[in-house]
């Protein structure tokens, strides 16, 4: 994008993905197009807008090579998608999409129960996905970024050992990610274990290996967990506009932290989102009328912007 | 209380008074007492009880002096209200009540709104007020705070200059306050605000002069600011069982931060409140049957506690 704002802090947007998928609605192409083309236009920098697994398993995601088609003619956007599999990377290579995540369960019953793999499958299908990823030409490589979630503890197992996290990080680096990510699959994270894990995870892989984190809000702790990740330095906030989604295989586990509530807090705090509020808050109107009946989450579009308040990104351009 | 265990935080319960001030419902004495019994049995250590302000005025509020006295019997519980002038302030010290707050709205538009008097004015009673617990002997004083509300923004007037919550802070401590507490009365506040009115406030009055934060959640923000608030020190936070209430004169403002979501965030985080989280979340049954069709807040008792969780309080008796 000429003119791009100065960013202090990614938010990469999930909805379209971790949102739909969670839903029993199927939201028509047409109306996700609207709603990337929207977010785009309000400033979203990144936005994971499907997965490629089989349709029968989620429906909900079966246009996403069509709509990652979409998202490439947005100039300027990140496109990301999730992949389960080599199988599914190999699609999402095809689609031309710019990131791959690949989630792995630090609990290997949740690994089992979500992806039917043990670790070791999965460190295997990331083998292959980093030498396909290889074997393309320079400048058509997409990121790759393996996706630790149930990272702050499983609705299965229970506690998590942090060891067992940094252990899978250093696996995922060696098995050819570019990056990883924590991901709070259950909502179960606390600030104080926010700051341990991350800490933990840069001694071990380097500091540049894990810029970004994904939370849920299941407990309402979404935002604070965020506060901490921001006060050791993490750049990358995952988030779902009104909150959609969640989970679907983690019982119990549900809702992803609000995008509208992040970008207002981050830009309350002088951290420049490139994100426009008010643009942002429009982007509700095209996902309720594709989604009736599901409820939207987000406080501070019903709240309103403070009187008088001036978001950060709006400060650099006055 | 004998066997009290240690805490690091206090939670302060505001839910009778600043829950029960915002809502229509008048709640029978009988539940209010029952409510006040359940959540000392549960550990929580201070109650605001109500409000000494005219029955034609809140009349939610009507029975203050009895719950005090029916507050005042339970050992251990630390019994604290609110007065909004000499006049309910002499109510307060009639009852016996162990703490007496004052609200002093650095927004003059606001303090003029809701209790009808500038900032001199208010003053004024907090001089009379300290003279008056003066007077009383030793061991019969209670603890007098004044709160800073419209501390992070206000709702009539926009922007509230820092400098001048850190003039009314001095100005209070000056007119015989024993301490000031800071509060985000319209849910106005950030982390990074949060950080800085701490740290201006404690170099202007001395850092025991300020211990206490009431926050609300009207964007989202409660415990994100609650995280700034704790990296900073502060030990004392208030908080809204099911999050009922907050500033019924401050339009669009509403939703304290919720009592049960906080207490599990604190014993996540390692840090001791001394309250049983699962007979917390019991105290929600005797609010809901008095409050019949009020919505209670609150992520935590619904999602339910983490598989294997083991919270900060519980490690210590172990």
């Amino acid at each position: 994008m000429t003119n791009a704002p100065k960013r202090d802090v990614l938010v990469s947007e999930v909805g379209p993905r971790d949102g739909l998928q969670s839903i029993q609605a199927i939201m028509p192409l047409a109306a996700k197009k609207a709603w990337v083309t929207a977010a785009a236009a309000a400033g979203v920098p990144e936005i994971e807008v499907g997965s490629f697994v089989p349709a029968h398993i989620l429906p909900q995601l079966a246009d996403t090579a069509e709509l990652v088609a979409h998202a490439l003619t947005i100039a300027g956007l990140s496109v990301a998608v999730l992949v389960p599999n080599f199988k599914g990377a190999q699609a999402a290579v095809a689609s031309g999409a710019h990131k791959l995540t690949l989630p792995l369960s630090v609990s290997e019953t949740h690994s089992l129960r979500n992806l039917r793999r043990n670790h070791a499958q999965m460190l295997d299908e990331v083998r292959q996905i980093a030498a396909l990823i290889k074997s393309l030409p320079a400048g058509q490589r997409p990121h790759f970024e393996g996706s630790l979630s149930t990272a702050f503890g499983c609705t299965l197992e229970g506690v998590v050992p942090e060891q067992r996290v940094v252990e899978l990080a250093v696996a995922l680096m060696e098995a050819g990610c570019d990056e990883v990510g924590l991901s709070d699959t259950t909502g179960y994270a606390n600030p104080a274990q926010v700051k341990r894990l991350i800490k933990s995870i840069w001694s071990a892989v380097g500091r540049d290996q894990l810029s970004g984190i994904h939370l849920h809000n299941t407990r309402g702790q979404g935002l604070a967990n965020v506060v901490a990740a921001l006060d050791m330095g993490l750049t990358t906030i995952d988030a779902s506009l009104g909150g959609l989604g969640g989970c679907p295989f983690a019982p119990g586990a549900s809702g992803n932290i609000v995008t509208e509530d992040l970008v207002f807090m981050l830009e309350a705090m002088g951290l420049r989102t490139g994100i426009d509020l008010d643009a942002l808050f429009a982007v509700r109107e095209i996902v309720s009328a594709a989604l009736p009946g599901e409820p939207l989450y987000g406080m501070t579009p019903l709240a309103g912007l403070p009187l008088g308040f001036v978001p950060a990104t709006t400060k650099q351009h006055q």
